[in-house]
């Protein structure tokens, strides 16, 4: 069990640092999962999870058994929830001081905000559609020159023999770019892996995933997904742009940049949860709209994946930001393409035009459309049992071996196909391979593997029914997936929309051509590029489970309605019948990584269950003027797992909410009544004390208080907020469910019926309920 | 001052047949408005306004001397805020009774519900689907055999002089056609009048506006509706399939029709106001799905219009609905066009295929479009201004008046007009009319008014550069807008969009075409169909004031996504400018009836307010053991505005919330426990009991309670709401909106901190402050 041995000291290292909730959650999901890989492969996982349940009061002991070195056996998997993430804080805090301000702030005050929060939007528009824009010119600068160099060496070699030259000569560069990538990734910031989707979901869920929307991880996933597509990985640039533009949203609506260590002094109001929270939902949806020139697509996936409350204003001001994107990107790439002005090109990804005479449906078609639909989701499974490699020297070795082996396998399958087709003038190949074919002939697998992903996806839509032959297809389809399914794992930034929708698009053209084949009447079945749409939907919707959202961008991307029905049935009938196997890719993701990720409900069994049973008991509280030295204690004191505490006066009655964060600044800041009590010694605090502070607040080892100040008392009346939500102890689960996940709340205050503090319920404590295949079941809480 | 009286009279004889809240508030939409009129046009509103400013207890005594028969001089205004509308309650009532269902159900019976749910999202597309493929034939039959007769007519006497009897003709056949329309809507169900689009957004926001979802309700807006377009009113038929498909998702959901008297025992879980809710939220998305050919539109519209809290299954069953709607509709249009099977064409109105090439657009035509954009707005005012009348014989007549002026006016614009345009062969028109043409030409101004609306429109978009003439545009746009106008206040069964888009797409024309004609280079301008398109979406968004919802309704009804990013920058410019001046149609409805219309966020100057000050108090609680007597004595005291009252325990701690319904049904069924406490005697009553008196609760007078009864005791701890939302006297008024609407509550509690009651916020409370041109304002409360 070496790899246990491993996991374990280094998550006991993570504990000597960190302490509970300092802001800085000791696991970041690519670590996790690869630690839940270890054991996987290491032993027996539910034996494990068995053995290590712990309840709250043994966490006690083995939090600190591991500061003491002593392993702590707690594996990572679905089984589980983590008590390592912190959670935000999507319900206003007000305090006094927030009243204070906001009552001093007159009409023409909150005008001048909604400006600026237009503003704001706009420049997250903006600076998304240019970095979408920077992206995909240079991807194809850098894959145009790739391709025309290996092209003219294989032509050279095609001729002289010895095109095992060329082989390694493609193997090599795309080894070569796919390592600089996954050096980045792996060395400088491991959160830059992937897609970033299902960290966004957390975020917009309000988890806290650490160092998520920091420039540092904008920098190297940009970097990172032009070298993994440029790479000729099986991977997309569009997936990361989500993450792109949210990143965008959180830096811009702070109005600084604490890794720049510049504050421009500016959208000072918006450096609270609420209000960042609100704007990331902007990025994520300029990303979408970016990606697939899809903005209202982008705002429905924010809606989708984030929102609780459906706010018009705000859902407006998402809807701007994408518009703008969608807009930028457009512009400038009008510029690039010399027909500036030309807006009607939008997006990354852009699947061309469906003309509608060619593509129109029949009723008959639906049923087949359906059980495409049906087929899609099967192919997900593989995707979740890729093998991951843990060590950082290893990723980057991995991601170079397949970056070989994807040049290695396309190159054996364009060299050994014989389906050779007819150049065609009106639709050129952009790297039309001849090899062994006849003059004016080209070969047609290398128009699916020579190629970015985008064009193929393209020329699986577009090109002429016959331009592929059946056994072509079919050899893509299942080298494409093995392919996609090892890429999927590495440690690169890329996103896994492009790979699903070519693979989803090569087996919907094979589906095409062969109804063609098996029936007579062959002209009403005659164009597979429709077939190869609704499997790209099929195989996408199997793999993402979005619908609405995904119908408007596939929709959006496709330019043409008429295939809006069909869509949406293929994505309904994916997710119905996938979500009876297993969940979606990112839901699965974020499973393994034990997020508390709260759903929109409750479990429907849930009826049973009460705020007494779920909540957290006994609560550590405070009394509204407390001594300095009780506070510092208490925050200091590992086994208080929450970041809130109630405020209470004699005998418990409920009385306000002070938050972890907010108790650091107040002792940072030293705002303490000495016991004479001479009022005037408290220093007076002011809201621009924790924004300053916001989001980055130290940790209480960090704050030295001597042992005349531990005597003083600190007044929290001012500072904490007054009227925090509370329950009675008997409200049902669902209830407490609902208000908890409609207002975004952090930590909501169960009372009993005199107003006393009985207990205090956190997302964990709902999280912590999910319903299982026999009912409604319990994860367990762990430490890490 | 006679109309004051009258309106008095009526208001007098309403409070004696109703008392306060007993499911039937007594004033409905059109009559509210007609009130509010009379009061206008009789003497000057602000003074009646401020003399009768009330507070509550002020009420009390106004409202007992109405009943001696006192003249109540609350007129109506938007400055008035009424207290006769009920709320809806989409808070589950968690009682024990309610719990204990849910505690037996099983994952199984959940996942029944679930099916269910989906089966009558099913249902209810089908059936709005059906409702709109009936009306669109009737229509098309009708209209297709009026205007076959007329241009015949037209035809007969254009040769031998006398078109005067051609008119006549027109008129009378209008005139007839409109009176049955406008007599049913009159006197059957004067709710059905106009689109319903307000009454729907008002019910989704969780206000009962009465008489809105019954089976009587769809059958006049049915029957009216054909007969308003058919009859040649400028009206569409698109509005009130919104409104139609909320009465079809309300009573099929139901599983029972109250007005035919037929229970079919099926899906009685979901006789309450939650679900119900959830189920006209579809109904309504399946009505603009039907009437736009736009699913997606349909689920957005939902949502901007009715969602507080978005919810992702739900969310996929509106989505399944509006699509099931479309489809349903999509396919028995294809088979009554002879072409079964073809489902590219969907929706009541169809804007006809934009074809890509010939529509691109470019960058300078931007600033263009958001110009055409800000001019849309504009128009909205004088739709106010339309002048009701009151009483039902004089709608008819004022009804079939406008009918009639529709045809004499459409008649002289087409006599006078000199616009003779060769007929093209490949784009026919439906009724060519040649008139004083010469052969082989038709009149071009007769395209536009000798036709139904929708054709008219889609003549508009494609028709050839040139078919119409400046001047004939030109005078068009008038003329049309002024029939529109005074066809808005009409009595009868219509819907707004068509006559916007009309008028919208009919001076976009004009513009493209005046554009085309100021440059030189007439090719970059030459399709005017651009710029009726793009007018059409200013003049509807300067109307209706949606813009996510409507640009995605565009997009799907133009069928091409190219023309997204205008549509939106269009209808965006629309928007902030038209809130600029005035609030959209829809919201000026609602509020000139004095509708307690939640909107998503608390005023923001808002926060120096808080609970104590917005409360209603003192407030009527009940003790757990309540005497009889005294429940009938409170629920009949017409002074108790509430339909909720607290229970509590001495000394007036909360323990729970019980409902005037409940309280009904309570005493219907004698559930009283005798002074000697033998608690066998209490009925056992059960949820069903509770299910099968939903929705319409008998008034309290029409309950028998013997003087002996009167002594009974009864136990409401099985029924009320034991855990009730509460919160501290000292919130502030955004925090409470924000808890009371993002769970749509009806009564919520505030407490001291020893959790007594010290009062109750309801609707009204929180609907009282809005943002005036000064600050914050507060409406003033009336029982009207």
């Amino acid at each position: 069990m070496a790899n246990i041995t491993k996991k374990v000291s280094w998550s006991s290292r993570a504990d000597e640092l960190g302490a509970a909730g300092e802001g800085t959650p000791l696991l970041n999901g690519s670590e996790q999962s690869r630690a839940f890989r270890e054991l996987s492969e290491g032993g027996n996982i539910f034996q494990i999870g068995r053995l290590s349940t712990v309840d709250l009061e043994e966490e006690v002991t083995s939090d600190e058994d591991s500061v003491k070195g002593r392993p702590k056996e707690i594996p990572h998997n679905e089984k589980l929830l983590s008590l390592k993430y912190e959670s935000l804080d999507y319900d206003n805090i007000e305090n006094q001081l927030f009243l204070e301000e906001e009552r001093r702030m007159s009409h023409m005050s909150f005008r001048c905000l909604e400006i600026s929060r237009w503003v704001i939007c706009g420049l997250i528009g903006i600076l998304t559609g240019l970095i979408a824009c920077c992206i995909d010119i240079i991807v194809e600068k850098l894959a145009g020159f790739k391709y025309q160099v290996v092209k003219e060496n294989i032509e050279k070699f095609t001729e002289v023999g010895g095109l095992s030259v060329s082989l390694l000569l493609w193997a090599v560069l795309n080894s070569a770019i796919v390592m600089l990538g996954a050096l980045m990734v792996s060395f400088i910031e491991p959160v830059a892996a992937g897609s970033g989707i299902p960290q966004i979901k957390c975020y917009l869920n309000g988890v806290k995933v650490p160092r998520v929307v920091r420039l540092k991880t904008l920098m190297v996933k940009v970097f990172g997904v032009i070298c993994s597509v440029v790479g000729g990985l099986a991977v997309g640039k569009e997936g990361p742009m989500i993450h792109s533009g949210s990143v965008v949203a959180a830096g811009v609506s702070q109005g600084r940049s604490t890794s720049l260590k510049k504050d421009f002094k500016i959208f000072e109001y918006f450096r609270r949860d609420t209000e960042k929270r609100d704007f990331v939902s902007a990025g994520a949806a300029a990303g979408v709209s970016a990606a697939f020139g899809a903005p209202v697509g982008g705002v429905l996936f924010s809606l989708e994946e984030g929102a609780s409350f459906w706010n018009q204003m705000l859902t407006w001001r998402i809807f701007f930001a994408s518009m703008i994107s969608t807009f930028t990107l457009n512009f400038f790439l009008s510029i690039y393409h010399n027909n500036p002005g030309d807006l009607s090109n939008p997006g990354l990804i852009n699947f061309g035009r469906f003309e509608n005479d060619s593509v129109a449906y029949y009723l008959y078609e639906i049923p087949l459309f359906i059980a495409m639909g049906a087929i899609g989701k099967n192919l997900l499974c593989v995707y979740i049992l890729t093998v991951y490699v843990h060590r950082p020297y290893l990723q980057v070795m991995e991601a170079m071996l397949v970056a070989a082996v994807t040049a290695t396998v396309s190159f054996t399958m364009i060299y050994f196909s014989t389906d050779c087709q007819p150049l065609d003038p009106e639709h050129s190949e952009e790297y039309p391979l001849q090899l062994f074919c006849a003059d004016g002939e080209y070969n047609s697998m290398a128009t699916a593997f020579f190629n970015t992903p985008e064009r193929s996806v393209r020329s699986l839509f577009h090109n002429q029914p016959g331009t592929y032959n059946p056994l072509t297809l079919g050899l893509f389809t299942l080298t494409y997936f093995f392919l996609a399914c090892w890429t999927y794992g590495l440690a690169v930034s890329a996103g896994v929309f492009i790979p699903s929708l070519l693979i989803g698009a090569a087996w919907g053209r094979l589906c095409g051509i062969l109804l063609a084949t098996t029936t007579d009447n062959g002209s009403i079945w005659a164009d597979p590029g429709k077939y190869a749409l609704i499997g790209a939907a099929a195989q996408l919707g199997g793999i993402v489970r979005m619908t609405l959202s995904l119908t408007v961008i596939m929709v959006e991307a496709t330019g043409n309605v008429t295939y809006g029905l069909p869509i949406m049935l293929v994505l309904m009938t994916a997710k119905i019948v996938g979500d009876y196997f297993v969940e979606g890719l990112y839901d699965v993701h974020i499973k393994l990584q034990s997020v508390p990720f709260l759903h929109w409900e409750a479990p429907a069994t849930s009826h049973w269950l009460t705020a007494r049973e779920v909540m957290s008991s006994p609560v550590t509280c405070l009394s509204r003027i407390e001594k300095v030295g009780t506070i510092v204690d208490i925050l200091s004191n590992t086994s208080t797992n929450h970041n809130g505490f109630p405020v209470v006066v004699q005998p418990a009655k409920l009385c306000g909410l002070i938050l972890r964060s907010q108790l650091i600044v107040l002792l940072k800041h030293k705002v303490f009544v000495e016991l004479a009590r001479s009022r005037l010694t408290q220093r007076k605090l002011l809201l621009k004390d924790f924004r300053d502070a916001y989001p980055r607040f130290p940790p209480i080892q960090s704050i030295h208080v001597s042992q005349d100040e531990r005597e003083c008392m600190m007044d929290l009346t001012e500072f904490m907020n007054a009227t925090p939500y509370t329950v009675p102890q008997d409200t049902s689960l669902p209830r407490v469910f609902k208000l908890f996940r409609a207002l975004g709340l952090r930590h909501l205050v169960v009372v009993d019926d005199e107003n006393r503090v009985i207990g205090l319920v956190t997302r964990k404590d709902l999280a912590r309920y999910h319903m299982g295949k026999h009912g409604l079941e319990e994860l367990h809480l762990a430490q890490t």
